[in-house]
C-alpha cells in the first residue's frame, strides 16, 4: 500500500508527519497523522491510537493535543486518523449538520444507503490502517493501545471491548458512553445502521457491549464537570453503573471546571499517555 | 479600560481567556489571549509577553504553543497579543502579500501614510496593553519578561533592548535578527518608517541597537537548522557577532532538523519558560 507524505516536521526530538493514501475501505483518499518519537534504529515501538471527535480531522489533536512531549519521553508512536471519509461524491448530512456524515463517521461500518459504500470507519480504523501503519512505521503490533475524545472516546472504548487482547490499554476523554440512549448517538446509529435498536446498535454502544458481556482489564475516563454535553450526550454515569455491575475497574474522574474542548484534553493527555505506557511497557 | 471576554476555558489548572478591547493606539478593536496559572488569592504573578510572527494572531501560540503546562508549574502569566491592527478601514499590503500590513505589524509605530494612524504596535505592546493587563490580571509589573517567534522574536529582542530594567529575561525562537539587512525587514521598515536607512530603522533592528550601545543581561535564542528562512531572513550569525562584540552573553542554539513552524516552537517552549522563570523568580 502506498503512502503519500503531505508534510513532515521535527518535533520534540521525533518526527510528526501527515500522510495520505487511497483507502480500500472508504473508497476515498484518507489523511492521518503519525508522531514517531526518537528511537534507536531497528527498534519496534508501542503504538497509541487516538480517535477524534465530531467535526475533527487528524489535525485537531495534532495541533492542539500536546501529546508529543510525553510520547517522546515514553517512546510511544501516536496515530491520529480522520473521523470520516471525505471528498467528491461522499454523502454528508442532508441538512449540513455537524453531528452526522462528514467529520462524524462514529467508527461504524454503515449498512444504510447512501452511506454504506464510504462510511466504513470501523474497518478502516481496526483493519486497514493498522496494516498500513505496520508496513510503514516501526511499530510493535503486540503493544497497541487506544484512546479518544467524545465521539472518538466512544470509538476507542467500543473497539477495545470488541478486540479482547489487542489493546493493552483503553481510555477516553468525554466519551459518548451510551450512544443508543442520547441524541448524537441515535441520529448516527440510525442513519448509518438503520432504525432498529437491535444488535447492530448494541455492538457500537459501550454500555450495551458491557451489559452483553464484553470485558476489558480496566478503563481510564476523564470528563469535565463544566462540559456542556455531559448530561445530555456523554452520560458517564451510565458507564459507571455498567462497569460496576460488570466488575470492570473504571477510573472515572470528573475534572472540576473543565469543558469539552482541547484545553481540557491537552491538560490530561499526559496522564493518559503515562497510564497507557505503564500497560504498554509492562 | 473595559475588556470584553471572548472565551474562557480551564486549562492545566488555570484559566485561558481571549479578550477584546477598543485600542486607543491602533484605533481598532484588538484581541489577545492570557493564561493565568493556578495561584493563591491575592498573589501577584510574573508575566511573560509572547510576540507572534508573520500571519499570526493571538490564536496560533494559544493553540499550538504548548506553554500552559510549564506556565502552570512555574506560576507564570502568559500574554499573547495580536500582530497588527485589523478591521474595516485598516490598510493592508496593496498586493495582499503576507509579509506586510495585516498580520505583519513588525512591532513599530508607523510614520508613513496610510499606516501611521493604525499601525502602532510598538506603543500598543509596550504601553497600552501592559496598562490594561495590570488593571485586569494579577500581575507583578516588577517581574516581566518577553519572548517571541520570527517577526515576534525581532519584536521581543528590540523591545527588551530599548527598555533596560523592565524585562528580566528576553528570548526568541527564529528571530529576524537584523531586519535592516533582509527582505522581510527592509520591506516592512521601509513601508512603515520610510525608505531612509537611518536612525528610525536602527531603533527597530536588534543588531543595530546592540551596535549602537543598547544592552541586556543575556539572550536565549533557538533557531532550527532546517528553517527555510534561516540564511535569507533570520541571519542569527549577525546577532552572534554583535553580541560577541558587545559582550552580551548569548545562548544561540542551532537545533538540528527543526524548521520554522510551531512544531519547533512548542518543542523548546518549556526550555524558554524555565529560563525566564529562573530570572523572574530570582
Amino acid at each position: 500500500m502506498t503512502l503519500e507524505t503531505v508534510s513532515m516536521n521535527r518535533s520534540h526530538g521525533g518526527v510528526r508527519g501527515v500522510y495520505k493514501h487511497a483507502s480500500r475501505e472508504t473508497a476515498t483518499g484518507m489523511t492521518f497523522s503519525v508522531f514517531v518519537p526518537p528511537h534507536q534504529d531497528g527498534a519496534k515501538l508501542p503504538v497509541v491510537w487516538y480517535l477524534s471527535g465530531l467535526t475533527c480531522t487528524h489535525a485537531n489533536v495534532t495541533e492542539k493535543g500536546e501529546f508529543r512531549r510525553a510520547c517522546a519521553e515514553l517512546g510511544l508512536i501516536f496515530v491520529a486518523p480522520d473521523t470520516s471519509p471525505r471528498g467528491e461524491g461522499v454523502p454528508g448530512d442532508p441538512t449540513g449538520a455537524y453531528d452526522f456524515g462528514l467529520g462524524a463517521g462514529f467508527y461504524v461500518d454503515a449498512t444504510q444507503a447512501p452511506f454504506a459504500p464510504n462510511y466504513r470507519m470501523w474497518s478502516y480504523v481496526t483493519k486497514e490502517l493498522p496494516e498500513l501503519i505496520a508496513e510503514h512505521f516501526p511499530v510493535n503490533p503486540q503493544r497497541q493501545s487506544i484512546l479518544g475524545h467524545s465521539m472518538g472516546g466512544h470509538g476507542a472504548l467500543t473497539i477495545a471491548l470488541r478486540h479482547p487482547g489487542r489493546y493493552r490499554a483503553a481510555s477516553a476523554f468525554s466519551p459518548i458512553a451510551a450512544p443508543s440512549q442520547v441524541p448524537w448517538g441515535t441520529k448516527a446509529l440510525g442513519g448509518y445502521l438503520g432504525e432498529a435498536h437491535g444488535d447492530a446498535w448494541r455492538k457500537h454502544d459501550t454500555v450495551a457491549l458491557i451489559e452483553d458481556g464484553a470485558r476489558v482489564s480496566d478503563f481510564l475516563v476523564d470528563v469535565g464537570d463544566a462540559d456542556q454535553f455531559l448530561t445530555t450526550q456523554l452520560r458517564p454515569e451510565l458507564l459507571e453503573r455498567a462497569c460496576a455491575q460488570a466488575d470492570i475497574p473504571l477510573v472515572l474522574r470528573r475534572q472540576p471546571g473543565y469543558d469539552h474542548s482541547y484545553y481540557f484534553v491537552s491538560t490530561f493527555m499526559e496522564d493518559h499517555l503515562r497510564w497507557h505506557a505503564a500497560r504498554l511497557n509492562g
